[in-house]
């Protein structure tokens, strides 16, 4: 059996972890399992180069801090390396340059597009245990990428397509997906199996378990996920096509903190405003989530939408340089907003669930900002500081503790 | 006119050296220059990183050291690539792969065999100032590489042979080549010019300003080199074919301290010997020096040779190995020995110099423990305790003072 395992960046973050990360691939590689290992860098290690960076210029080129950042995933795989080699283990470390692992050309946001597989498959018939880094990729122009946040659990799911794995295990310091953040909903309950469009969802929406890039990757390529503590030994949550246990309404509360929401206000009301304004967002690389138009004032309209709270620079920043072409009065910023969302296949067949979500933040006295659904997800955006009291205000309407 | 510029990790230690070296290269670029870079880790980073894989591994494997230590310069070249930008110059930064640098298989002490120019090429044609990592290779498995202590002279040469420069600036913390090291030899001068044949035996020999291997480089291709301060704006020593001063009897006295004398006593008195000893060495990579043969007892030989410090281990291990088949009785070790030289090509007409060696030590009460000469030195072991005593005498002796 051919096994992909990735660990994030606390999982490798002293000596000890990395031993104990090294015994868990050992001790599948000993059963005879081919082993190919995904890693991070090391605990707070892109932290420190990102402050190191800043100091220098604190609007660093994006190649450059690719460049800078990449070295902290070579670091963890080489200790690695060191490690297995300590406990007898043939093992060898790999990097995005010695797998060639080919993206797209966008520095800091890259999509991984192809990966080689020859040395890995090579090193895997030598009986070695490969270690590969995670989040990084190299464009057409030889340059190093990276994939964004949670980069790794993309190369961990691309790798075990790519290889065919037989299983990609994505370890993680919780023992699997919940039912909500169980720092913000006390009984929230660990799921055993998830489809990966609910999970997707969750992803999306910020339950920060798995990026939702690997999640995509795993459903488009059929790789079967499980997401499992590397502090236990406890059975995981697994992701897959098809869930046997019987259907829940909603599988799951999910809440993202991370948002801006924008306004851009006095458009002209003509064809081709909403074109333009997200084509320039587009262009710049920038992922627009829920959208609102509404009507502005004399013959005016409005358009809100919302982003991830790191492009926020960059969105005002295009907007600004677009005014006028755009013929905005007014660009409109608000960070202290979240996005709640309750998720669930099974609310396909049930209708019904966006109104008891309204009701709830009815009774819970929470106002509603922007609303979003899709068929298996509802979606609100309300003041960040309501996000826990909503949270735990749905996990219990839909009744998913314990 | 190409220049290329080589600082070492001192001058890249900190920000605001960062910003000073950004600027040195930008004043040549402003003016109109071609300038490649070379940079090696920062400050004490390579030590860092040592340490870290110590901790994990006493006996690091040294292909996994190479991919290890060689995050040290990406991290250098990525922070110099953001410190220009910051002063709005553009610039590129490249390590071993981007460039490709090939280079001899050998972990931690590989030797460049060819330089890809074309990258290099590709970004001076967009007037980019070019910062390549020194001191690391990609190897024929497409793996790290290390160039071993003092790489990153060895880059810079390897980069000017390569790239046709018109000057290729070796920068350091002191202001040139000295007569003997300044922390030692307190009335000891700065060189203006000097030979090939002489940086090559002082730095062979521990002067520590400048690796062997890029002097020996700079000889075979014909590169001009100047050694100066990356603190002042002090004119440093050129190291050039000829020599236009006069030609003094001695150029400067130099010492190295990282040394081991080992000893194979009792070895069989027949042919082949010597040879099946050394390859035996030659085999494991590590460079012998000075050599001594003797009678031993009952008709066996003793051979003693001198290594650097850091092959000790290594060196002890290939000979217990080789033991029985050497039929050698014991391997002795005596690291408290250092080699004190005196280097000139103006003694090659001169006799007497070793002589006046002799006289000097003998005078000084210090005894010697082996001899090696060559036409242009005269190298005498001791006991490291006499080192400074050995420096100031010879010194004197030569009349190097200013």
């Amino acid at each position: 059996m051919l096994i992909v395992k990735k660990f994030g960046g606390t999982s490798v973050a002293d000596k000890e972890r990395i031993f104990n990360v090294a015994r868990r691939c050992i001790k599948d590689y000993q059963a005879g399992h081919d082993v190919v290992v995904v890693l991070s860098a090391m605990g707070k290690q892109t932290d420190v180069l990102i402050d190191m960076a800043k100091d220098i210029n604190p609007k660093p080129p994006k190649r450059a801090m690719d460049m800078l950042l990449t070295t902290g995933e070579q670091i963890s795989v080489a200790l690695m390396e060191m490690a297995m080699a300590a406990l007898n283990v043939p093992a060898v470390s790999l990097n995005a340059f010695q797998v060639a692992m080919h993206t797209t050309s966008a520095y800091s946001n890259a999509r991984l597009k192809r990966i080689d597989t020859e040395r890995i498959r090579h090193e895997i018939d030598q009986r070695r245990i490969v270690i590969v880094t995670g989040f990084q990729g190299i464009n057409k122009y030889d340059d190093y990428t990276t994939l964004g946040r949670g980069g790794s659990d993309t190369t961990a799911v691309a790798l075990a397509a790519a290889l065919h794995a037989d299983a990609c295990e994505i370890y993680t310091d919780v023992e699997g997906v919940y039912t909500a953040d169980p720092r913000y909903v006390k009984n929230a309950r660990k799921i055993d199996e998830i489809t990966y469009d609910e999970m997707l969802d969750l992803a999306t929406l910020g339950a920060g378990v798995l990026h939702n890039r690997s999640v995509e990757m795993a459903k488009k390529y059929g790789v079967q996920l499980v997401v499992r503590s590397s502090l236990s030994e406890a059975e995981g949550t697994v992701v897959k096509e098809d869930v046997n246990v019987e259907r829940m309404l909603v599988s799951g509360v999910a809440a993202d903190k991370n948002v801006t929401r924008i306004s851009v206000v006095g458009l002209k009301d003509e064809p081709g405003v909403a074109f333009r304004l997200f084509d320039a967002l587009a262009k710049a690389n920038i992922n627009v989530d829920m959208i609102l138009q509404s009507i502005g004032r004399e013959g005016t309209k409005d358009i809100s939408f919302t982003i991830s709270g790191d492009s926020t620079d960059d969105a005002v920043k295009v907007l600004e340089d677009n005014k006028a072409k755009l013929g905005a009065s007014e660009i409109k910023t608000k960070t202290n907003v979240a996005k709640v969302s309750v998720v669930g296949a099974g609310m396909m067949s049930n209708p019904g669930v966006a109104a008891k979500v309204f009701e709830c933040l009815y009774n819970s006295h929470i106002n509603i900002n922007m609303i979003s659904t899709s068929e298996i997800r509802v979606t609100v955006l309300i003041d960040v500081e309501n996000t826990e009291k909503a949270m735990n205000a749905m996990h219990d309407m839909f009744e998913l503790q314990d």
